[in-house]
């Protein structure tokens, strides 16, 4: 049995530890957290230490960006192997006194919603070959995809997924609020959302395109620029407006 | 019977005749097409003058925004209904001579996909209420959902829309080209991409905002703003997370 310990019971964290629920040869032993409050479902043991850290095969760290560090350095034990499960810090930012390595599951994390984990891919990076068949038979268990990339191509991938989640989630706000002060309940734009996302699993997103900005319709933009009450949105519009035009004059 | 003609066979137009076949009580009896080359589906009169058209109970003109006047103003008949499906243009651009409506389809229509008609929402603008029935009875044939609304709160719907739609497709692109350039194949975006939209089904897109703006992680911002190549793509970023950032600010 391979023992796991979960360092952090943030959003995230708090997602990891249901997906290493009943996982055959894994067993999630201890979860640390800062807060004194852990509502976790299972019946495991939980330090507020990290000095109480039972020693474990695998240590998942699942804490602030900034703190990775400071953590990983803090272990009460070495020669394990440790992973953080962040998008945008590369693999060194981990203690050299344990093998490392990096499990990011690309995926947006709420609280107040659940996720079929089976779905979610899996980006690893090791620093020892011999850690690897262990991180792809732990992931192998919860999903049916992953990937090993390395720290710079997990960079950039941290950033396409901004913009494909946390940037599009924005303008749907956008699109909402202008929705709703006008008068127009949302729903009725989720058939629209859905099909621009369906859409590119049959066409690029470059080929996908529609709208103004692509027919070069400056008189449909400059009466919408017209409309746009908040400067804000107004140029949000301009610079996406822009950035369209200027990708299909290439 | 209740007889239409259709004016305009683009990307549209092509997807309304569709919508049009084998309803019961209207007829499409007639397309009008500048361009010789019509390759619709039934065996319908297709003309290329508009003083060739017949007389139909029902126009539905569905060409490009700046010739919908003009071409309501050469229909060789009056006092017929006749509708533009245009989101960004009033129903006063039509002539007065024929009694006036909108009938806007909100959907993406891509040559290259199909369709569930019967999902599109459809907004109605009708000048005299005696038209009103026609035209809910036609949009019941085709879909379950409609809605009356007036040509300014068409013109923010419309606006709403190319934030949903047109500019998170831009987004998708962006995020596309970026995962490509480094060697990741987008595939592995999906996941998060549907889960970002399935997500405002339950969420309002205003609470389900993650990533590092709404954190304001500066330092994970700073280190993607360095290593995003593109400056048109870096401008887009910073406007965005500026824009986030300042929505959770008050």
């Amino acid at each position: 049995m391979i023992t796991i310990n979960l360092i952090g019971y943030g959003n995230v964290g708090q997602h990891i530890e249901k997906m290493l629920v009943n996982l055959s040869q894994f067993r999630l032993q201890c979860i640390y957290s800062r807060s004194k409050f852990v509502p976790c479902s299972t019946n495991l043991q939980v330090v507020h230490t990290l000095e109480e850290l039972p020693f474990a095969d695998l240590t998942i760290i699942s804490v602030k960006d900034d703190a990775i560090g400071f953590i990983s350095n803090k272990l009460p034990y070495e020669n394990s192997l440790v992973v953080h499960t962040s998008g945008s810090q590369p693999l060194n930012v981990l203690a050299t006194k344990n093998r490392r390595g990096v499990w990011y599951p690309l995926q947006t994390f709420s609280k107040q919603k659940q996720i079929d984990y089976s779905k979610i891919p899996f980006f690893i990076e090791i620093e020892n070959q011999k850690d690897a068949l262990l991180m792809e038979n732990l992931t192998q268990k919860i999903s049916t995809s992953f990937c090993f990339i390395d720290s710079e191509q997990r960079q950039q991938l941290h950033i396409s997924a901004v913009f494909a989640c946390n940037f599009v989630n924005h303008l749907l706000m956008i699109s909402e609020e202008i929705a709703r002060k006008n008068n127009i309940p949302f729903q009725y734009l989720l058939p629209l959302i859905k099909e621009t996302v369906e859409k590119i699993e049959y066409l690029s997103p470059k080929n996908a395109q529609t709208g103004p900005a692509i027919r070069k319709d400056f008189m449909t933009i400059q009466s919408h620029l017209q409309h746009i009450e908040s400067e804000k949105y107004k140029k949000v519009y301009e610079i996406l407006t822009n950035s369209i035009i200027h990708t299909y004059e290439l």
